[in-house]
This record gives structure tokens, C-alpha cells and sequence, in this order.
């Protein structure tokens, strides 16, 4: 074991505060991997307030990492000393269920390991985040990242972006569909950048007009104002595909009938409450009301090198770990563009 | 015109008695049909009594229509005097927008013209359905029906066979997958046959133990009662695909922790009033929450030669026109072994 700096939340009422954890000594198939970004994610912040229940304290957040490999097990192959490299949201899972071995491990049957406040494979341990100078995790769980891109922009593809990018592929977006994105956040940016590169028309639906600008520039087509009066009904049977990535209550209804024939809407965001559907909008156009949870390690590694490819990255600001409680606030009031990250030099 | 003998309701709170319709005669393309049999579905009955809105009195129900074409007009190639046919839930569309053209004219962008209480696409008539003695259809609207089957059994096939049919084909049901059917009345008895014909493993989710012999009968593998504690919990993640049937208000939440990843669940039966659904069990197994309504014209003559070709019909009550109004009665109370078949001849 070797004692690594972090940040921790040692309660739900408590800012997060410097700490220390033990990372194991890399086993055979590990790697170790010194942490240069970490993402902020709105998980990290209802896990460490304790919103979601069940957070073990004290908790380190992060999921969304960037970092160079320090150390290699004997068995690693995939990776040595001094390679760029990500890890995601989870960090291990039981590899022999059906949805293991069809590389669907964020569906893992019997549980899989999430990077922070989870339980590891051998059930002895929680696994600690990102907001740490190092990580180890296992080598199937490790994904290679290209030196191409700024690598702070590339931190939040491990959830943000393979997130959105998982059901557009599953869903078969292709050039020409017409897509909708509702809520421009973490979450929403990458949504409009990667459908607009697949050759989609993207259209952004807000609330705000303040956001118009901003989705224009990230590659959206069209915007609309969900409260003005007529774009609901103006905007009926018109989309392939519907993104929502609102957490906030909303109602579904509504979206729903913006679909055309064949049409999917995709929950990324889950509301607090559950929310009122009318069995009639599925049944006249053979719409269809979906959810889809990240991507799997394979489909990761796939969306990195998509992205390096196409030249795909987060809108980011970087902070200093010291900001870190001053960027929890702002994220829950919308005031980043479009991520907050961690230089973990700062640590 | 032709005068013709038929059944209608006049009013919402008057039951069906003889009246008399005029048919056109056919034109080039038309096909006129003597009607031998005529299914009785609940949307007739919804239709008959007011319930939906929008019926246009006196109205002459009926959709799962067979029988014998009497006259065809010039430029019809498709039927001859003396074919064997079938008419379903619509008989005409606009023929030339995107839907029309994919053979899915129930989906029609411009509205199709259903087989009663509807508007023609000429906008100058509305329509009049089964309980009839002849109808007057174009050819493109009108199926061709096997002679091998017994006819009073092949009427439902028009309806409750091609709703429960294409969204199995649609979403691609196969051997070996597990398959639920909520409800056994006319829809679900269709599911249940159908679904075990293709090969999937079927249970039977049911309120009635009463049901339990007769879902055995019709090719249920499994029966489970809904109302037993249990039930819910022991096959949470358990079947590919629910056929949900019923239009009396349900939770849909329990019904979709009862798939596995990727699992569907198809909304057939349309409850009065909205219901909730809670994000998480889209979101963590990537379930589908998705409807369909009827099929395309070219889909229904797939499903008419599939059931010939698998000896696949409605298990009927054949009634007198005389019954009618009774018959109505005990489909609303459940009591029809699944569905009534008008015998026109009685008319």
C-alpha cells in the first residue's frame, strides 16, 4: 500500500478538504497511473453531499481521468511506463456475465466497481476517485488516450462524452437525421458537438436565450426557445432523436410529441420524481422513450479515438484543487462552460 | 350508390340496430367485397358509445373484415370475383408522403382514412365499417386470405393479429427470447400465439389465476399472477420483450424492471389517463419504453400468410348481428374467449 494526496468529503454537510488514501501496490494486471486531470461531474457532487444515499465517508469524487502510467503488473500488456492514458467510471466488474462479454460492462450483471464510492470485486474495499495524485485500476478497465488533444479537455470525455456519444451510436444516428438536444450543461455541450460531427441537424432546446450563442459556436444548427408559445406545436413530429439531459422535473409529454415517426427520445438526466407519460404519443408514431447509462470499455476506446480523429474535445475551465468547493457551486448553478477540471499539479 | 344492410348506432347512449348505407360503386380501382365475417374489437365499442370523441352518428363499427370480392373495377389487377379477402383498420392514405412510401400507411403524415368514422381522402364522405353486408375498398387497401383457414377465425387476424404481429417482427422477437404478455383478452391471446409460433419463451403475466388454463392452451410457457407478492421481484431483469395489452390504468415501472438490458416493452393498450415512469430503470439497463399501432398494408399480408402458413387464428365466438349489443356487454366485462365474429349471413 502507499499513501497518495486527495480530496475528500468527510460528510455530507462538510466542503471537501485535503486527505490522504492508500493506493494498492499495482497487482499483475494493473496499472498505476499518475493523475495530470480530473473532470468535475454533477456526480461528484450529490455523491459527496450524500443526494443519491448510500455514500460512504469519507468519499474522494472523480471519474473523468486523465493521467501517465507510472507502473505496469506483469501481465500488462496494453500499456507501459510513461503512456497517456483515461479512466472512466467504473474501474472493474465481474467479466463472465452475458453483458460482460458483450462489452456492455456499465450493465454489469453482478455489479459492477465505479471508480469512487463502490465496492471493489473482492468486496473488501471502496474505491477512492480521481481528485487524487494516483489510481490503480486493473488494465481492462485503462484506456488509451492520444497525445493529439490538450489532455484537460480530453478528461471529460471519459463520462460526459462517451455518455452522449454511446446512444447515438446505438441508436444508429447517421448523417441527415435530425437531432434535438434538451439542457446545454456538461452533458448537453458534448451531446450538440459529437451529433454535429456524425452529420446530424442539430437543433438546441432551452429555456435560455443566453444559451443561443454558445450552442451555435459548439456546432448546433438551429435554436429554439421551449418557452415561447408556438415552438411546441411548431416543432411537432420533426425530430429522429431527442437527447434530454435535463435531471430537473420536465415533462416528457411534451418532448415526445416532437419526435416523427420511429423517433427516440434518450434519458441521460434522471429526475427526482417520476414523470407523467401518455400511453398515445408512443402508440401513433411507433415512438420510443429510452435510457441509456455511459458505454463500455470498449465503446470508450472507441469514442477517444473518434474523437481524436475528428478533433472532439470538452469546453473546459481548469481550476487549482483549492477551487474545488467554489466550483461545486457554480456547477449547480449552471455557471461553467462547460466543465470544470482539476489540474491535479495543483494537489 | 348502392343501398346496403348493416348495423349502427345513432346515438352515444343507443345501442346498434339495422339501418340501411349506401356504398359508391366501384370505381377503376376499387374492389367491392360481400363480408362474411366481421370481428368485434373494442375500439368499436369506444367508437359506438362516444368515448374517444369525434364520432360522427349514426356510425357503422368494424375493422377485421372478411369476405368475398362480388365486383372489381377496371384497372384492378391484385382480386378477381370470388377471391377470399380481408379489409382491416384503414382503406385508404395520401399514398405519397414518407410513410406511405415505406409501407407504413397506418403512420400516413397526412392522416389515413380509417374503415369507419373517418374521413375519405376525397374529405366529401366518412366512412362506414364491417357490420355491413358489402364494403367498397381500393385494391391497394385490400388483403388477399387463404382459403386453408376457417374464416370466422381469420377476421381478428385484421386487427388484434397485425397489433400484436408487427411490433414483434419490428423490434425483432426470436427464438430463445423471453417474452411477456400483460392481459389476455383479444390482444393478448394474438400475442401469445404468435410469439410462441416464432419461437420465443412465453409467460403470461395475469391478475386472474382463471386465465392460467386457457394461457397454456394458446402457448404459454409460464404463467405468473401479478397480484402475488413476489412475482415482481423474482423476475425483475427477466424477458427481452413485455406486450403490454392492457388499457386500464397500471403502473408501467413495475412492468419495466421486469427487463433485461436492452429490454422492450410495447405499449398496445392505451390507459385513460397518463402514468408515471421513473428514470433510473430506463437509464440502468438501457430499457425501451416504446408503442405501435396496427401495421402497414404490405406487413398484414406478411402476417395473413404467415398464419396460414402456421395454422395461426383467433380462437372466436361467432354471434348473430342480433347479438351484437349483448356481445358488447361481455367484451367489456371480459367474457369472450377472445373475440366475437359477426356471422354477416345473420344480417
Amino acid at each position: 500500500m502507499k499513501p497518495v494526496k486527495a480530496y475528500a468529503a468527510q460528510a455530507a454537510d462538510k466542503p471537501l478538504a485535503p486527505f490522504s488514501i492508500e493506493r494498492r501496490e499495482p497487482g499483475a494486471d494493473d496499472v498505476e497511473i499518475k493523475i495530470l486531470f480530473c473532470g468535475v461531474c454533477h456526480s461528484d457532487i450529490h455523491t459527496a453531499r450524500g443526494e443519491w444515499g448510500g455514500t460512504i465517508y469519507p468519499v474522494v469524487p472523480g471519474h473523468e481521468i486523465v493521467g501517465k502510467v507510472t507502473r505496469v503488473g506483469q501481465n500488462v500488456t496494453k500499456f507501459k511506463e510513461g503512456d497517456t492514458v483515461g479512466v472512466g467510471c467504473f474501474v472493474d466488474s465481474c467479466m463472465h456475465c452475458a453483458n460482460c462479454e458483450n462489452d456492455l460492462e456499465q450493465y454489469c450483471k453482478n455489479g459492477n466497481t465505479q471508480t469512487y464510492n463502490s465496492q471493489s470485486q473482492d468486496k473488501q474495499t471502496i474505491t477512492q476517485g480521481g481528485y487524487s495524485s494516483h489510481i490503480v485500476v486493473t488494465q481492462h478497465f485503462v484506456l488509451s488516450v492520444s497525445d493529439k488533444l490538450p489532455l484537460e479537455k480530453v478528461a471529460p470525455l471519459l463520462c460526459a462524452g462517451i455518455t452522449t456519444y454511446s446512444p447515438l451510436r446505438h441508436w444508429g444516428v447517421k448523417a441527415g437525421d435530425k437531432v434535438a438536444v434538451v439542457g446545454l450543461g456538461g452533458l448537453g455541450h458534448m451531446a450538440v458537438k459529437l451529433a454535429a460531427s456524425m452529420g446530424a441537424e442539430v437543433t438546441m432546446l432551452s429555456r435560455s436565450k443566453s444559451k443561443e450563442k454558445d450552442a451555435s459556436e459548439l456546432g448546433a444548427h438551429h435554436f429554439r426557445l421551449t418557452t415561447e408559445k408556438d415552438t411546441m406545436t411548431e416543432l411537432a413530429d420533426s425530430f429522429n432523436f431527442i437527447i434530454d439531459t435535463v435531471s430537473a422535473p420536465h415533462d416528457y409529454n411534451e418532448y415526445m410529441n416532437l419526435l416523427t415517426t420511429d423517433g427516440v427520445m434518450v434519458l441521460l438526466g434522471a429526475p427526482p420524481e417520476p414523470t407523467s407519460v401518455a400511453a398515445f404519443p408512443f402508440i401513433f408514431n411507433r415512438r420510443s422513450l429510452v435510457g441509456s447509462l455511459v458505454g463500455g470499455i470498449k465503446e470508450t476506446q472507441e469514442m477517444l479515438d473518434y474523437c481524436a480523429e475528428h478533433n472532439i474535445t470538452s469546453d473546459v475551465e481548469v481550476i487549482g484543487i483549492d477551487k474545488i468547493n467554489e466550483a461545486y457551486e457554480r456547477t449547480l448553478a449552471g455557471d461553467v462552460h462547460y466543465r470544470f477540471v482539476i489540474d491535479m499539479a495543483t494537489l
